[in-house]
């Protein structure tokens, strides 16, 4: 049986984790807090199963548990920062409350980010901006695992997209995927449980289609939303593509096949074209457009109009984006957050090289 | 064999179209230079083809040929305008200047609009911002052909997204392209030539799959990009759901299912949430983030690095965005445009309903 356990033990252990390696108490709370938030929206690859993985970089020195993030260039709606190869987890919160000051003096901010490192979920950042009024949007390039339609080579990272969206009554409307097929999380599920991948996920280092869910230890790789060119896999391409050129060609981070991986065993590419990873981030001020209750009005009446639409056979109801991870959400705040026993073995040695106390 | 017209003549008749229904010197110059865009870059079914049926809206009083396109909100960085239901050829150009003007100001500039009709191809709005060294972004939402995942009712338009960027060397990246499987365009090939769909494009009544070309006149309906939920269909449903958000809740736009429709012979939904259909524009700054020249040589670098990736077999390279459309233009610049014959009698009648010559 999966063990579970408590929000708040988690945020616990996690907490004296990152202060252990340095990081200040305000960063350490708000590293904690992407963590924890993907681990109670369900999204447990990018919860505390990453934690011993960003203390491991840290080891190898290519995370700055103290960075210096600063602004190095700017206008009323725009920034570049530079992440000073912080935890994403800290460098993204950061970046994201740039965009949301920009927001409040000029409608709009828009934030590119450089010299950064994993940032945990999309998700986190652009729901910054609910609480003021504003859609959020976030997004960041990643080490590559994705071959564009045609090519064999990896080129793009799963790069994912969010954007969230406020509403009066409904829940806000959170869309927050990688822009691939499948997210790498699907597929490390899979390897775990020994079981093949559906066709049009993957490919093999030949460009061949492949269901081997260990493909991309041999060489193969990971496809654009589409699956294959007929079915729009170009899209799926344009869109990894567009958010590798707004994350790091507009901010001077590495871009594409020289993007940094997330794991201290893999070597950074030897030619870098930038820093570190990168990231991009908006703001939009809804009374920029229209006043806030009549756009959160009409947003409750498109959810609506949505969620009850007439559905196929043996599906309940039209899934809002947002809703899972919600529902996730309230019952792991009851009922607490199952751990993978691996992750758990994990999280164990980790409290033992960091000597701390583990939280059970 | 498809006849074929040259540039020239078909710039000339679809000016003196636009004339003749009322529209202002300037106003039938930008109209005719985005349809005739379509034209040269191979978009066929957002050229010429669609002329006919931009009169037939202006006949039934659907479309406005002398509106005063006005802003109605604005901040340092964002405004929105009412098209004054003119048609989206002149209003879209309108709304990306003013997205332009506001970026030269305040490093970005985001324009939604509500009141408009069908926009032409989202390419050449986007592309507008390429000579400013700007970054342009277009979208549109459109009548409700797709289905969400698990929905059987139409609810969403094909909601097409561009984003166009500079290069220095290298041509621009532009990518434009629809948030389904298969834009509406490719479906009408296959029916003139009385062929089947691949699977995943389509979806009959009932939500169960078809590949019949003419399911949509049946009641069935288009699938979101990603053809399926096993291969992310969801996520296709996101991209087209911000689209329809962006463009029309944001402005005051129909929504959803409430989006009027583009031919005369169906009606206007009889509760309308809103005025017209809704667009969506953004103009970033490129110097905003980084100086331009520096930008560009990177994205040089960035376009060279994916065209000359290695290819699977019988591809001889990966496809930039853009790459397909700006090949057609050059090649139409000299050869001509070629016209489908159903097209041209189309022309041909508008031609003498007009009191027109027609071209040839």
């Amino acid at each position: 049986m999966t063990p579970v356990f408590s929000c708040a033990r988690i945020r616990a252990f996690a907490f004296e984790v990152f202060r252990s390696i340095g990081c200040t108490e305000a960063d350490a709370h708000t590293a904690t807090n992407v963590l924890l938030q993907a681990d109670l929206r369900g999204i447990d690859s990018h919860g505390l199963a990453r934690l011993s993985g960003y203390v491991r970089l840290w080891e190898a020195k290519r995370v700055n548990s103290t960075p210096v993030i600063k602004t190095v260039h700017e206008t009323p709606s725009t920034a570049v920062v530079d992440g000073d190869r912080g935890l994403g987890l800290v460098v993204a919160p950061h970046a994201m409350n740039i965009a949301i000051a920009k927001a409040k003096q000029v409608g709009t901010g828009w934030v590119a980010v450089k010299n950064s490192n994993h940032f945990g979920i999309a998700g986190h950042h652009s729901m910054m901006a609910l609480q003021h009024d504003m859609i959020g949007i976030s997004m960041t390039n990643a080490s590559a695992l994705v071959a564009p339609t045609y090519s064999v080579e990896r080129l793009l990272g799963t790069n994912p997209i969010c954007v969230a969206i406020p509403a009066h009554e409904q829940p806000p409307f959170v869309a927050d995927f990688a822009t691939t097929t499948a997210a790498n999380g699907k597929l490390e599920i899979l390897q775990r449980k020994n079981k093949d991948a559906p066709a049009g996920w993957i490919q093999k280092k030949d460009g061949s289609p492949s269901i081997n869910a260990n493909e991309l230890k041999e060489g193969g790789a990971l496809i654009p939303l589409g699956s294959d060119f007929e079915h729009g896999s170009h899209k799926g391409f344009c869109l990894g593509a567009w958010v590798d050129i707004f994350s790091a060609v507009l901010s001077g981070a590495n871009y594409g096949p020289w993007v940094p991986p997330f794991v201290s065993f893999l070597a950074p590419p030897a030619d870098p074209v930038g820093e570190g990873i990168g990231h991009f981030f908006g703001a939009m001020r809804i009374d920029a457009f229209r006043p806030a209750e009549e756009f959160k009005h009409h947003m409750d009446n498109w959810i609506k109009r949505f969620r009850e639409a007439k559905t196929v056979e043996g599906q309940p109801r039209v899934i809002i984006p947002g809703d899972p991870e919600r529902e996730a959400e309230s019952r792991r705040m009851k009922e607490g957050i199952p751990l993978n026993e691996k992750v758990v073995e994990d999280l164990q040695q980790l409290a033992q090289k960091l000597n701390l106390a583990w939280i059970n």
